[in-house]
């Protein structure tokens, strides 16, 4: 469930997605297509992905005969996503796509991870391995098997961590030996492989790295592979399985729907690979699909939370509980929750948190639009810069606002005859698949904004320092402008002083708390941009939708007075270069 | 698991246990005593406890025949329980109890909870309902039914809730009739009631707040009856059943091995309650038992928080994965994850909300102990101010350490294969029950700092300064002595702004703010006394355990460098007194 006059109003107010329709890839659009689709999703969340959600987390996918099956109704939830266009959503229209802007289909793709994150991750790996296989395979690949997935025959998977390398893919063992047939013999094991199988489609893409022997140590000597669960003819018809094993299942504290395999490659009969670009390229090739990837991670936190902040407000708007402070006539009728202030602190800060975050997570989809539809560098560097960010602060803060969506509803929220208990599960995920948050935050201080002298860094203060000028005459948002102008001055400062700092080990070693003061600043910006266009609307003669653009300024001023506060506060913390992180040896934690 | 060496550290060096032993409700005790008692709950923890914890959450009481069933092995482990005096260990003898002192059986309690806290459901609401008896109730009702709880054959439970009624208990509707018998008609329901029914004991004793028609309404009409699952006679011996039903069984996301239910009183035939106490005074009567429970909640948070960091650090000491940053040969051994700064990080963080909450819940049961000993009053009022702060930090701080203990083993942490995705369900309740966070905070702001004109913040505030003063001559902590320093400055002028404000909802609407901020300041301030011990320690000739030293003055450095900044932060914003928390209207949050 999300505020669809939200979702309209960051796609089509705060980030006039409309105009990307005045590029050619986009020209056949208009804000009526756009509309039909987000129609689309809705009708699709409610009527298909809703009613599943529950059972998938009760029922988990199980392993019979070496085969994974999902409850019932999974194959027509999948099936429905299908008819309704979002597996082929974004791709070229030459690859079989509809050339949909990716800030629309990820404003659907929010809409229906709301309604069931189980489900939409076989969907959303099937779209992550098609695009791929579109950007780096060679055309006979591409016929084969990204084809198929776009068509939505074919799932897909990615198969990068190994039962003893998780966060170091240097340490991957699986290999691919050569033979003297066009393909590579897969030999190894793939841990926490996530739709690794299923019976939802007629075959299973796993794109694998692996090592090919001979080649250098570490992430220099991985390589990419097609292995396909079955063979495909050259026809393009089915043949023999191609011993790719489910070795075990792994049952998760949450996002149960989405079963998470142990796969094994090889291990009775030959496993065949097909190699996707160039030898020793391999992770080079997945890092390019990173960006979308770990974006689609931050939005699906927010729909997490934002789904269980609708309930939770749902439930305090109609809860009576208590009465006002001081009032001590128990004759009195109660109050709704909603009346409590400390209520209404837990709801605003889910509201400024889910809104907050889906309005970073737009923003970076609308960057992935400018860069489809005109290879714009700019929106490459600013991309490339904020991806940590808008996949690390959502996994973080809006999982904080799971948490809260239960406090509101008290021993109901704990229960699980409701579904907050569930999204809190759920939503836990976020911050440790796709990279963990520390590593996010590695590659945010340790890469991004170190990278071309600063220049992604720099950019991204222009942009937030025109937004801020761009209210310079809005008395009312002129506060805001000023706090986050002397927050950004904070982060300008901090990024000095951490990049400047000639121990690299001292300086990485405050890179979380670090990303965690950029999210908030992110989401400040996103707060302050979301004011002006509601300050704007509401100066506007005949103003409609005043409550809604009234609940934003609000909800900004409730950012800015007490969130961004925290950000800065950290900021001074870093700028100390603090060693402690570096020094603490092993047996102070307990004693020895 | 619980850190015995940390344990020993907090009661014996920081506390000075030993030292009640001097007074003569525990004179019959020594350091050999209480070291059995600590000896025994570690033996209990490990062959009793802990091997039900997995099992007790899988399979969830079940409902039968209108009676709980537990999985096989809880009886066993609460006799076990009984036999090693756990029950009574705090009784007076002349109640049937050993009179240990509060402070040594809490810590024995952290243990035992660390192990299994569904089974700790059971024995604690057992031992607040016996000394609520035993403070409030007749010599009749002590015989009959006190006696036998503490000798372990009744078991407790404390029903307040009821369907409508969670936090505000003015509104329950649960009728006691007088009838012309020495006990009253009880009729009604009551919601979330713990350990509401199972086979562990002969019988169940349930204390019940109910209103006698023609009473006063809200608060001041509420009057507490025993009112037992079996009917006991005058001889002791059991008699009918009492027509308490099980209704209904709530499922809950963690702590599953304590059943949760609905209680129906009554609904199929007379319902006999025993007046506890004078009529109408039920809910002073219940007041009466919250501190040690409130603290006992703290507790159970510090355990499941305390034995997730132990798993966490002992993966992480046990884990390769990845190298040293600038590390680029892939050839070269992998570190341990011990090695990493964000890993280190995550370590220090719980070892400091576990480690700093522990010696907050255990101080107060110190508190307790003073007062038991000698009716102390600055005891009490010290009591009465921290108790919210003892329930509330470490329900919201030690679930974030939960959260930290998944985050280091990554893909593993968030699998049911290992303990911490439990234990962080398991640790989401504490913020919820007995009393949410919101309401302990207002109990804190609105009452506890308020009262006597701040007697009992001025006492605090005076105590902490003597440990301020206490090292001013140790040149290592003057830096966090005066950080401290400056920090209950602002605490002062905070409760300053926030009581001297004219209008209490504005004051009130930041009680959740400040109790937090003043959590972190307490927790500082035990940092503070942690890190004096052990420089002293460290300073004396012939030093043993320096390890350990070290580490308790790494983490108060950790501490303070990292954490105690956003308390200050936190009351640098209540100090503006914002009234956003009183002017948000419902329409607002969605538009409308």
């Amino acid at each position: 469930m999300i505020n669809r006059r939200d979702l309209e109003f960051l796609l089509f107010e705060v980030l006039q997605v409309e105009k990307l329709c005045e590029r050619a890839r986009f020209a056949d659009f208009d804000r009526d297509a756009f509309d039909a689709v987000i129609d689309s999703a809705f009708v699709l969340a409610k009527e298909e992905f809703a009613p599943l959600a529950e059972v998938m987390d009760r029922q988990e996918p199980e392993l019979r005969d070496g085969r994974v099956w999902l409850p019932a109704g999974a194959q027509e939830a999948v099936d429905a996503y299908i008819d309704s266009g979002f597996l082929n959503a974004c791709f070229d229209v030459d690859d079989g796509g509809i050339q949909l802007p990716n800030s629309v289909f990820i404003a659907a793709s929010v809409v229906l991870t709301a309604a069931n994150v189980g489900l939409s991750g076989y969907v959303g790996l099937t779209h992550a391995a098609a695009s791929l296989l579109l950007t780096h395979a060679s055309e006979q690949l591409k016929r084969a098997y990204a084809e198929p997935m776009v068509a939505g025959r074919f799932f897909g998977t990615m198969c990068l961590s190994e039962p003893q390398a998780g966060s170091s893919l240097a340490d991957i063992r699986t290999r691919a030996i050569p033979t003297d047939q066009p393909y590579y013999r897969i030999e190894g094991s793939k841990m926490w492989i996530s739709a690794g199988d299923h019976q939802l489609s007629e075959n299973i893409v796993h794109l694998v790295l692996a090592r090919v022997p001979g080649g250098p140590p570490g992430t220099r000597g991985i390589s990419l592979f097609v292995v396909p669960k079955l063979r495909v003819n050259d026809d393009g018809s089915l043949g023999a399985g191609n011993h790719v094993e489910v070795a075990g299942l792994n049952h998760k504290m949450g996002c149960r729907g989405t079963v998470n395999t142990v796969l094994s490659f090889g291990a009775d009969g030959e496993c065949r690979g097909l190699l996707v670009g160039e030898v020793h390229q391999g992770l080079a090739c997945m890092f390019h699909m990173m960006n979308a990837a770990r974006i689609g991670v931050g939005a699906s936190a927010v729909a997490l939370a934002y789904t269980a902040y609708m309930q939770s407000l749902d439930y305090a708007r109609t809860r009576p509980q208590g009465r006002h402070v001081g009032n001590k006539d128990s004759n009195s009728p109660q109050l709704m929750l909603t009346e409590h202030a400390d209520i209404r602190r837990l709801l605003l800060l889910q509201k400024v948190f889910v809104e907050g975050g889906l309005a970073l997570v737009l923003y970076c989809s609308r960057l992935l639009d400018e860069q489809s539809a005109a290879s714009n560098t700019q929106a490459a560097l600013l991309l490339d810069i904020l991806t940590p960010v808008a996949k690390s602060w959502p996994a973080e803060f809006c999982l904080e606002s799971n948490k809260h969506a239960i406090q509101v509803m008290g021993g109901y929220g704990y229960s699980r005859d409701y579904a907050v208990e569930r999204l809190y599960r759920d939503n836990r995920l976020n911050a440790i698949h796709e990279g963990t948050h520390g590593i996010q935050a590695l590659d945010l201080l340790g890469r991004k904004v170190r990278a071309g002298g600063g220049r992604a860094f720099r950019l991204l203060v222009r942009r937030i320092e025109a937004d801020i000028e761009g209210v310079s005459d809005n008395a009312s948002l002129v506060p805001y402008a000023a706090s986050l102008s002397a927050a950004v001055a904070q982060l300008i400062r901090t990024t000095d002083t951490l990049v400047a700092c000639s121990k690299l080990e001292l300086s990485l070693s405050h890179a979380t708390g670090y990303l965690d003061a950029f999210g908030h600043i992110a989401v400040a910006w996103m707060w302050l941009r979301q004011a002006g266009c509601a300050s704007e609307q509401l100066a506007a003669p005949g103003g409609r939708d005043t409550s809604f653009y009234d609940g934003k300024l609000r909800a900004c001023h409730f950012f800015f007075t007490y969130e961004l506060p925290k950000a800065v506060c950290q900021l001074l913390v870093l700028q100390k270069l603090d060693d402690s992180l570096l020094t603490m040896p092993e047996d102070a934690y307990l004693g020895s």
